[in-house]
């Protein structure tokens, strides 16, 4: 029987993994991008989530390596593809390869980063094979939805709560979801604990990402890594902008509407939906929703029956990403 | 026991299958140029030769359609991303996803659409889904790879034929023998088979590329439904030019190479171009060149132990391919 593995243990695990794994072949100039976005670090949620998973039911994690980085490979060619699309030129502090070599590099390094997830996930070994590949492939569709949904709303100012909650499920909760079911998947879980862990990463992605929206318009410059208010300079459809709009008078509401469907991209702006945002109480309301979220997230993660030190490593999780400040 | 089909039936069958198979889905905005793409027509080779290997091994064709779809999905989301990168207006005649829809709808209905042709590739009974997955993921990555070493050859002018050959078999090759070998699985082939399949895969697929290089240049207007010379403009390296720089006089070699590094895009300098390659008699020698390949390749199909009759629709489809004007 091996120890239990404290979330800190897997996190190392999963650092040391990245460092050893080398991303490279030839021809260089198709996978240094690869390499490149592999190498630029993150906090491995995706990978450091599956492997407590498999844990939780008994799995050994480090018979998981390959669908661990599988996971993380597919979520960095989202990430790659993603700052193609929005012309990013800063992904983690540093140039995104859209901007280092530019379009067609991107896409087609993105391209193969694809096919190489699906290279580790069909590796892994101690899961049935067409199993594995049809939860991916069910997810990796997920995710494409979801970002198509998000780039509709682009051109809509009538996003309801609901529509949006179902687009930031797919865009975010899915793959949370798809990396704790590849893990359950390993550790041989048994099928009453599925729907638990359904509802765990469902609620946990969706108060990820309404964080996100919060953390983009009320973060810190210092610890968020980025200038605040990026949504705002992009008439992005956020979690704060559509609450605000179903709460505001209809004063503010015309006002809103007249400020996100400008090109305006000045800090002006972004102070004036700040205030609209604070005198509607936006914060809170966000946080609150937030918390609702991880509450869900910890009554379903407390509904799966293993006993409470299997749990801990994926219980802390859920309280770092709580407190996190990017 | 089956009748045997002939190429014609098959191809007939090819047809009605993606007739019949509804590509759409939710969000209609990302699956709508998927539909678009696969709907352009086309002439279907890949599915047809993996049912037609398929059959050749005994298998039933009707029993490898999922196979035979998963791999044009995948042939075409090529596409879709080639006609990204190369900013192509037209794709058979009709306007390209990039040019209808836009450069990010092309991003990620492209995605998708990798995604979609996995979908396919799993859901095939009959084989193993980590033999087929690998097998795929190994032909996917290959031919990303010769895409990568074509845009690398761009900005050389010292490519060498073998250098040539090598990327040409990634890029096309290296897809028809993944269709011959999904057909060969589905089929159960006898391991003794497969090197021949290869062979006949390899010298078919470069057959297939340089005939293009040829038609791109010396193709007619009104069969290759397209303008010649494209490849000129865009100082492409081909087999065509290749050959000639080895084989020009020292004026002559200057000259192309002037000619070929400038942006210049008229009908005058495809005109001088092909003057050089007439002088130098480079029609023939792709045309000996092309021949010598299919003839390789019909000496590796008659290798194949199996009777002449299972034979016949691969046979048949060579001397269609070698014989087409587009």
């Amino acid at each position: 029987m091996n120890p239990i593995l404290s979330l800190n243990d897997i996190q190392m695990h999963v650092q040391n993994l990245f460092q050893q794994e080398d991303f490279n072949s030839e021809p260089l100039e198709l996978y240094a991008p690869i390499e490149y976005t592999l190498r630029l670090g993150g906090k491995r949620i995706r990978p450091v989530m599956l492997l407590a998973s498999c844990q939780m039911f008994g799995g050994d994690i480090r018979q998981a390596n390959n669908a661990a980085i599988g996971i993380e490979v597919f979520h960095n060619f989202t990430l790659l593809h993603d700052d193609l699309m929005d012309q990013s030129p800063l992904r983690r502090g540093q140039e995104t390869v859209y901007r280092k070599w530019g379009a067609n590099a991107a896409v087609l390094s993105g391209d193969a980063m694809l096919i190489m997830a699906y290279q580790y996930i069909v590796r892994q070994t101690g899961i049935s094979p067409s199993d594995s590949i049809l939860m991916f492939n069910t997810m990796a569709q997920e995710v494409m939805q979801g970002q198509q949904y998000d780039i509709n709303f682009e051109n809509r100012s009538d996003v309801t709560t609901e529509e949006y909650l179902d687009m930031i499920y797919l865009k975010t909760a899915a793959l949370f979801n798809g990396a704790l079911r590849l893990g359950a998947m390993i550790g041989h879980a048994p099928q009453e604990a599925l729907p638990h862990l359904f509802q765990f990463g469902k609620h946990l992605g969706l108060a990820f990402q309404i964080q996100d929206d919060l953390l983009d318009t009320y973060g810190d410059l210092s610890s968020f890594g980025k200038q605040p208010g990026q949504d705002i300079r992009d008439n992005k459809k956020t979690m704060l902008l559509i609450t605000a709009l179903n709460q505001a008078s209809e004063t503010q509401q015309k006002r809103l509407k007249e400020l996100i469907s400008n090109n305006d991209t000045s800090e002006h702006k972004v102070r004036q939906v700040k205030a609209i945002y604070d005198s509607l109480n936006i914060p809170t309301t966000m946080e609150n929703l937030i918390n609702k979220h991880y509450t869900q997230a910890a009554e379903a993660l407390n509904a799966i029956p293993v006993s409470d030190n299997y749990r801990q490593p994926l219980l802390q999780l859920m309280q770092e990403l709580l407190h996190r400040a990017n």
